[in-house]
């Protein structure tokens, strides 16, 4: 698998996706997670078409060292669902926008999962999101991480603010 | 696995369903087999709950001498999906009307499947048509049991026929 | 009508759509049926300008030597139903994405049939799926076929595998 | 069938449902004909039950002297398209509640028809509006009917004065 | 108001649209109208902008010889209901497509009408079919009329059968 | 019409309601404006059984002192559209939960206004904040009653209060 | 804050919104502001990203002459309703269509709001008829500003006429 | 706030909802905690009744140790992304069914945050999930917690295992 954020680093967030067309979705995730240094991961595992892929992938991913898992899908959404049956960490879901049905069929079928086990579900086609999540998790149990959430946090005020100096100008 | 229908004979269909909460729906789909003379089992298997044992069921099922799958579940209902992912049987899938969206999130979850591996998804609740359908498939290539078929739709024609009377003298 | 697969070979499925701008959608389950070399006929067949035509195409499916029926219709899309109503024969219902609603009538007109017609509904455009589904029904009784089936399964993890391999280079 | 309003009359209006399970709202159009005095029958005709049925009923409706049809159905409610596709007449269509999907699926199967067929659709168990709207049609070349049109929806009119004189009592 | 199909004759069906924005869509009924040789007039009433018109044009739309009013409207789409709660005369509604929810509010603005004022629903842009349904309308009553709606379905059927032959002869 | 809240003293605000059967829903927007010492009249207006009663109503709603309209209605839910494109007074509409749709269908009639014409919504079965929105526009222009909304959002919070201590001593 | 409308009088409709890109659709209701003389500010207040910013908007805005606040948001649009849970100002919520689900997402975030806290919510992308809105609202209180208002009714319907008058001399 | 899980430790997680009418649903997720042996604290905080115990809730939340928050709530649910707004805590939401619209408003004001700001969204009503949720991003750097995971899911297990050894028993 694709290794980042220092290749020697053990990577702490594992982020699949069903299909190689989720991936311009997907690496937003990928892309902030660089940004809060978190080493991750990052690979395609479609459980309708390698369901025994999923199965050792979720069943491994303990031992390999992985504390948060990202999965992305769209349709049928049942990569996150099953990534989540088989292991014990987070598992956070990423409905991906949908051909027909706008990614409504995705965010179901993700979101409404039996009591027992969650999946963490942001919105559609909310990868970014899925990223800052998992970094959030991370900083549960790591006030550094969570110091670099609380900077984040400023920064998109800042971002805001400049936009509202922007505007006042120009009208 | 409870097995029916003449209890020496090798089950034909496999009925399985995500939890036991199923069972007042997914017994349509057996009661309608059993009137077809169709031998069937029928258990639970969860998708989230025991992921193996779904793997395990599906993997197994045609040298157990299955033909056909009836997957029933509700909610973020990914037990005919993967079922169908892993078994090159067909697999029908029941979406079960759940608590608070009423089934339509089992249905999206069930039929929008992605290229590759169908689910012959039948309507919300409508597991005595996956147990028609079951015979149909095995109807298919067996003059008999389409014979059977076409008596159950004469059969069908002649409930509704006596309605008609019934409506006629009533009203 | 269109025969394919070795024109001398009775045609095993049937495959009608309501008007020919279905065909873009309906094409793809021709040629999924051409690579398992399974012989099949391709036409149109409209519910509600030919309703007649519907009929005499579904009266005489079984002595025509049709075992499977893949419908394809949008909107108010009765003919899957229609063909149910009057063949013992599977069929198989490919609801095809709809200008105003994106599909979901055509679904729900498609899929939410009453007990004892039940049509075998694959996702919104499925029709490749509808192709796939056809020939695991056809597998059902037909172990030659089943192996074509277990082969082509393979071959969708090996495309995953292969595009997991180039995402792994480029990232 | 079952005939009234001066039982020497032929028929105008022929109402039709898909199960008797629909009586309890379909009759609401037989009592309203009723009260504006158009010779109506009512009989049950299941397009997917009984498809040979429903092709003789609308091929003949015109010979038989009726002049609109209202179907009645629920789920994936073919009846009143399929008899909108054989008869020249105008068919109104009532979308039934439906046990899952409150008669949204009701409502889609019968409004969204397409070029050429329609469907003169009124709201989920309209059944008394699709009466009303029959008299309308009847109406339309009839200055006597129009004339009880007129007559009923002062009535309409008087008995929401007589509501609003009791609210003010009351509050 | 624009008169059409000889000038000298009255016309039987008004047409009337909430906006000039859904001309393109509301002209196909007046198209078809012509062709079945039905005189009709075109306008714009906007429920919403001009209340006093709507109410003029419906409560003088039966002295003025309609038989028939045909109102096409998009999103919290009044214009059918409020001229079918002022005339005795029947009222088709058509749905426009809006531009936030595909119609889908203009659908369940136009169908959903209280007990005793039905409005006759035709699908979403279904302008075409609203002026079959008028003309389907004047037939109940008008041997002549309904000769041509009988023609009409035959030129359906025949223009499906011609694509057909085409479908046959390309594939 | 019922006057209240010092019957000497003229209504500022009218509350209307299409049927007598939104009176337990819609009197809650009357209690809590009697709270606010807000004088109003209710009373029933239907848009479609009433329809010159609505134009009335709302053409001399100004000169009647009424200085805002609350409007409910369910289903095809027109009377608060309606009365806003006859009044320039500021309309809020109440959409009623309806029996088959669960209120979807009213809310989308009344908030879905086409540009010039505003309605301003509120919650499905949401009179009482009707209510509470009539004294906040009052209270635009005058101190005391803004003043009142002031207390009474203390008092929200008081209650709010109350519950956490409670639950904190039970659990 | 950018002020408009004769920079020495006191803004007395806050428009904010909760990201610039929702500055195209919001623009409008700022505009017709202007038409109506209503002196307004227009600013970037982010629930999410500057949740200080906008309990101090919101706390202030009595204090700083503001009568009404319109707020704009898209996907879960909470701007609208934290505002209105902070000032006793009427708040009007302008849901903006959202990428994935059109603004439904928005729609209901913004309108569901509990007893005790209401929006006044407009259709989506209905930002000119916030302004409007806003007008009407200042209008309850300003007999001038009601004045435009009704001019500004028949302005609108002198523009339907005129629209009228070019469709019946083009057809 | 009341403390759970021996008094002395100080709460991991914070349990919030929006009014005592969500406790029913909520406490499932004190419960499960409880069951994980993780300190928690539930109260009762309302984003539109107290919007400022809100924001002083979740300024707090990590000096006062806290490191996952619950928060639930229905209809326009702003509570979740209002807390995740201040905090740098991971927030899990619970979109509580509503009245009217069945949960579906409560899950897209939950679930459709903006980039930068994420809720990780459960199942309607799945409060259940959201304690396990809590506990899977606790056991994220626990090793003993994810242990306590891990024997959740084989207990999940093996009471199915029970389920289908009573099915097939009784059938």
């Amino acid at each position: 698998m694709s290794q980042h954020s220092a290749p020697q680093s053990t990577p702490q967030v594992g982020i699949i996706m069903g299909s190689d067309s989720d991936l311009p979705v997907m690496q937003e995730a990928a892309a902030i997670l660089a940004e809060f240094g978190v080493p991750y991961e990052m690979t395609i595992v479609s459980a309708h078409r390698t369901p025994k892929r999923l199965y050792d992938y979720a069943e491994t991913a303990v031992e390999r060292g992985l504390r948060v898992i990202i999965a992305g899908a769209g349709g049928a959404a049942h990569l996150p669902g099953m990534a989540a049956a088989i292991t014990p960490l987070p598992v956070i879901g990423v409905p991906v926008k949908s051909a027909c049905l706008s990614g409504e069929d995705s965010l179901l079928s993700i979101v409404q999962m039996p009591a027992g086990v969650p999946v963490a579900t942001v919105a559609i086609n909310g990868a970014k999101n899925a990223g800052i999540l998992a970094a959030q998790i991370l900083g549960a149990a790591d006030p550094a991480m969570r110091e670099r959430i609380v900077r984040y946090k400023r920064d998109l005020e800042a971002q805001v603010m400049e936009k509202v100096a922007r505007l006042e100008q120009n009208h």
